[in-house]
């Protein structure tokens, strides 16, 4: 087994008591030993604009982001839904990300996605947005089990303790599928 | 006939050469004498954060969109396709203007939508998943025609006219679809 | 106010226990006085083929179907979702009575949709995907409310009585709306 | 390398001209020599009601392909696309593999999706609809390169030759990808 499997964290909210936060860091505290998680601080990120990258005026923080996301093996997408659709905080990350044309460092590596609201829900409409843009990007997507959790305060307290057994064992289902995936994707590429 | 029907015209790049902000400025020309239109500047609107509008700390960008949005008769929606949905910049307008939680500014009004790409599928992907978010939005949306416009750059010239004849047809006949539809909507509310 | 406005129910399911069909019934029976309902009965519809258009050998069931459609006012869909999209029963439906080529009979009428599940998420999958399909067959949908209807079982006895009284609240208020849309959108065609 | 991978090719397309048909032709016929292929005829599938399987009326229809299903390695769906979302025939063939409850059959295998349309558009409503169900199947789909072959008639001749080099290049790199993901894929289930 591979000792060294970073994935990244993407997180949809930067709100700083999010749901989609806390239940990302109880999955991240689920996976293998294998595993290490890092999360992206996608918050900080100007807006995409081609002109930045087309004038050699590109923001330090984009070059950044795009090398952190080179760097790693796969990614974990926790996101509410804002509108029926994802919060443009993350589709600002995937964009950056994707680009200059032909420059996609998020192409051919494993991920995941796990929505998270506080009505029933479960942010269906954010997953699914998210994921025609993530076959587009070529995140090699987990596609079983789906991830949406709707009334997130009944799940989780506070402090970020997933409270519910049934949904902490859902979780450590995901983790353990989303760990199984990528490994197998990773493994020959 | 009402005299002074107000559209807001929102276009989802910031790019300065954007083939959308060209399309829009031709079909906002064509629109009958009796509308006027008004370019919303989403690009300056810091992103979505539910904590500011709960800490008290709104930024006045958003308080003065909100205001903006809410003084318009209608919506032309006109985006660029990022990845096979929309870009972050124009839901992030979006976002900002439907919040606080019950004060969606949007609400009600009628609006269209253009999709304009340089390649052939013509922003659809963006144009459908913003029809997702808008009926949630409740901008009561012009259904046909629909506007798919690829190969952005045979249609339109490095000054924004529109050249090929054939599109600035179809352009003005969406005009008309549009201003018939926004006097429809309004006429009861 | 018109006396005689006919809708069309379109139920997605031609199981007889039907929660598509119940709902349905329901909602029609709270609908004002000037309009009457008729059931359309899409489950005796043969699977499209362009070519039985195309060769003359048309089933007589398509174009009586076709002809009921061209007479109504407008028209009520309520469908349950089959692995995350509409059923076939009701797509099929829609795409017979769009055709021939030029002679979709659903055009310009005013509609709206509910999605009913056994689960929580309320068939919001297969409304979204219909809105898209009725976006394109110019059905002038009704935007909001919204009505995404899960754990049906918990709302409806099984003699189809709606026996939750916030549920049935909920569509009472569904069908004013729609009524009230369905004036609105037939009063300047 | 594995000599006996069957892929089941599924069209969605009835029509005797079909041009999803033809591609599909094409591209199986550009799959490696461990490769076999196999069309599914799902035209003959009666629409999927729920009480058929519920009441032991389980049509033998249904009984015969799902065995087929089960029995193959992988898919191959060809697609076109009718008012922006994909064919009653394709979605039926889905629905009844993927029952009854549990007893999913297309659950765990690898596949891909092409989109052929006489429009410039190439199916793209259509594809990503079916996304959203195959990937709910559990459907381990090829994310890229993407298939949405629009202007069919241009690349196709009468008797299903691909004409245009470019399209039967593109096609022979697409059958290329497939073959490498289904080994991918079979490799460690």
């Amino acid at each position: 087994m591979d000792k060294n499997i970073t994935i990244g964290v993407v997180v949809g909210s930067a709100r700083k008591e999010s749901y989609s936060r806390k239940t990302a860091a109880f999955v991240a505290s689920r996976l293998p030993g294998a595993f290490e998680t890092r999360t992206l601080h996608i918050e900080k990120l100007p807006l995409y604009n081609q002109d930045y990258d087309d004038e050699g005026t590109t923001p330090p923080e984009w070059t950044a982001f795009r090398e952190e996301v080179r760097s790693l093996d796969g990614f974990l997408f926790v996101t509410p839904e804002y509108n029926r659709s994802f919060p443009p905080l993350l589709k600002n990350a995937l964009d950056i990300a994707s680009r200059p044309y032909g420059k996609n460092v998020w192409a051919g590596k494993p991920g995941a996605l796990i929505g998270v609201s506080p009505g029933k829900i479960g942010a269906f409409g954010a997953v699914q947005h998210l994921r025609q843009v993530l076959a587009f990007l070529n995140v090699i997507l987990l596609q079983q089990p789906e991830a949406y959790l709707g009334e997130a305060a009944r799940f989780l307290d506070e402090r970020g303790t997933v409270t519910n057994p049934e949904t902490a064992q859902f979780l450590e289902t995901f983790a353990a599928a989303f760990a199984a995936w990528v490994e197998k994707i990773r493994d020959k590429r």
